[in-house]
């Protein structure tokens, strides 16, 4: 805190002091920016699906790069999202669905072309994963800065400082639960029991009985998913989509979650909605032509996708949880004391080459 | 209830049944649209605000029409922004800002042209409205069908009978609540400890004391909101801007709301990101010129703009949260048993013409 009271002192000299206000303090942004490079982790390209789709109408080219999701969330699709995109499988298909505050869509318009071999059928119970997946993921994660109980602390010392006390700050170990839960923000909301951002990712969760957990990644905004027919079919994983809207959290648990945007999101999201039901295209002149979709590994070394993301066990990303809980920086008059998971977006940032 | 379960029944014989799973229910789609016309509520002309845009890179016409806030949410601001429209003081500015997964915002790009006379400035205290102006307002809403606590009750016996119990169907009398606080969905989120739809509009509430509460409207999708500069300014309502991603409930009683995007938000939403800071267009021929803005009653009489709204009072407008918190229909297999305020757009239809 001593650092944070310091700022404020000096900024009260040249900024505009209303009385009885909080001093200037930074934003979540301004928090991510100054965190020190021990607290971003950086991607593998191998994790990296990158997505050109053909030029705009001006030639611009338009690349999305997509983050694949770590076990033990959707393991068996991304089997299959690896196998499809070693495949070129999705070279030639096209976005043919766009429906205003919901999804953009992409594959095969023809849903006639044939899929490589070896996909797996993945049941639906894969929609979850339980407490022992999770403490293996734990344990397994490469984090710099995995004590999250020393960031919470760190943390905890920090907001007993301020003013707001924030409830998404509120980190406080719960016998009942492991480390991982402090791994971040928890709180329940309107869709899950238990909400957290465990290891970079936000998750849903439910108690099934002492010690048991049922975990499942949410559908927060970028989002990507994998279509699918109706129950028991789960999809392959070649139809996929984004959420380019409000988070349609009623579909977690019932449709596969698979990874996110990283960078792109606007090519996907600027686009025609479609007028045909559900928002498909109903002119095949509207689609968008993808003309490649590859691992990042696979592009030549220096074409593959570098970022990083910032830690969630860091005391970094504590910070900038309690700041979009509460923001106390200049424009704000009143701060929420309270924030959804799917408006705290974890921080990622490209690395500039060497 | 009767009839659902006629309905499910009869759909069993023609449709694949899987064992211990419920038949097929409505979609909230479908229990919208099959509700009585006695539960729709005309909105007058005279709140609708109808923005006509450049037509687009093929010609085609972009009008959109917002619904503007009734009392006593924002009236202030309400009343500029009737002004700003009677002075046709929009006709030839333009949408300047596209921030993705933000805002689109527009007006005047030059920031020179004079305001016309006699708008208000706003205080800061009209961010939020007490319980007396609430009451009045619920005793002056024009509904067909206000017997709030008659559609609690015919929700309940509905809901006791199903399986998955609605917490968004949880519609009991508190004691420190008046009527009002039933007229639609309530149950605290993240932002308010207190949130409902009231009398067709999202809000946020606190209680402040014995019988005294706050109420706010909230930040969802299409809401439509007063640009400002620093606090204590508040914004003369001249600089417009509209929710085009995630809900930023941050912004709730930090920024003045005075409507909704109630068509062609697919205009707004599909617009290029501006690459500037804060996603303002950085090129001058970027911007989307706004050709006019008009009070719907000051169109001619056969190209007002004619819509109607389901009243959040109704049996069907509680039935759908119901299922918009439990969704049954055939694509889903785990209903959430909640949902967050918006995700519960209230159902808007045009009226065809005589």
């Amino acid at each position: 805190m001593k650092h944070l009271l310091l700022a404020a002192a000096a900024a009260s000299l040249v900024l505009p002091v209303y009385a009885a206000e909080p001093a200037p303090v930074p934003s979540p942004g301004e928090i991510a920016a100054a965190a020190p490079a021990s607290d971003w982790i950086a991607i593998a390209p191998s994790d990296l699906l990158v997505m050109d789709l053909a030029p705009d109408a001006k030639g611009k080219p338009r690349r999305v790069v997509i983050q694949l999701m770590p076990a033990p969330f959707s393991q068996g699709w991304i089997g299959n999202i690896r196998k499809l995109a070693a495949a070129h499988w999705w070279d030639g298909t096209s976005i043919n669905r766009v429906q205003d505050n919901y999804v953009t869509q992409w594959g095969d318009a023809t849903e006639k072309k044939p899929l490589p071999e070896g996909l797996v059928t993945v049941p639906e119970s894969e929609y979850v994963t339980t407490s022992d997946a999770i403490s293996e993921a734990n344990a397994t994660h490469l984090d710099g800065n995995s004590d999250a109980s020393s960031a919470a602390a760190a943390l905890g010392d920090e907001i007993t400082a301020s003013e707001e006390r924030s409830k998404a700050a509120q980190i406080s170990i719960d016998g009942t639960r492991t480390k991982a839960a402090l791994d971040g923000w928890h709180e329940r909301d309107s869709y899950a029991p238990w909400v957290e951002i465990f290891n970079e990712w936000p998750v849903g969760a439910e108690q099934m009985g002492e010690g048991l957990w049922r975990y499942w990644p949410v559908h927060c905004y970028g989002a990507v998913g994998v279509g699918r027919n109706m129950s028991p079919d789960t999809g392959s994983g070649a139809e996929l989509y984004t959420v380019i809207g409000e988070a349609p959290r009623h579909l977690d648990r019932n449709i596969a979650l698979i990874g996110r945007v990283i960078s792109g999101m606007e090519y996907l999201t600027s686009l025609p909605r479609g007028t045909g039901p559900l928002g498909f295209y109903e002119d095949e002149a509207q689609r968008i032509p993808i003309l490649s979709v590859r691992l990042g590994n696979e592009l030549p070394a220096a074409q593959q996708p570098k970022y990083e993301i910032l830690s969630t066990s860091s005391v970094s990303f504590h910070r900038y949880v309690d700041a979009r809980a509460n923001r106390r920086d200049p424009f704000f008059i009143k701060p929420a004391g309270g924030v959804n998971i799917c408006n705290i977006p974890v921080p990622i940032r490209p690395v500039a080459a060497k």
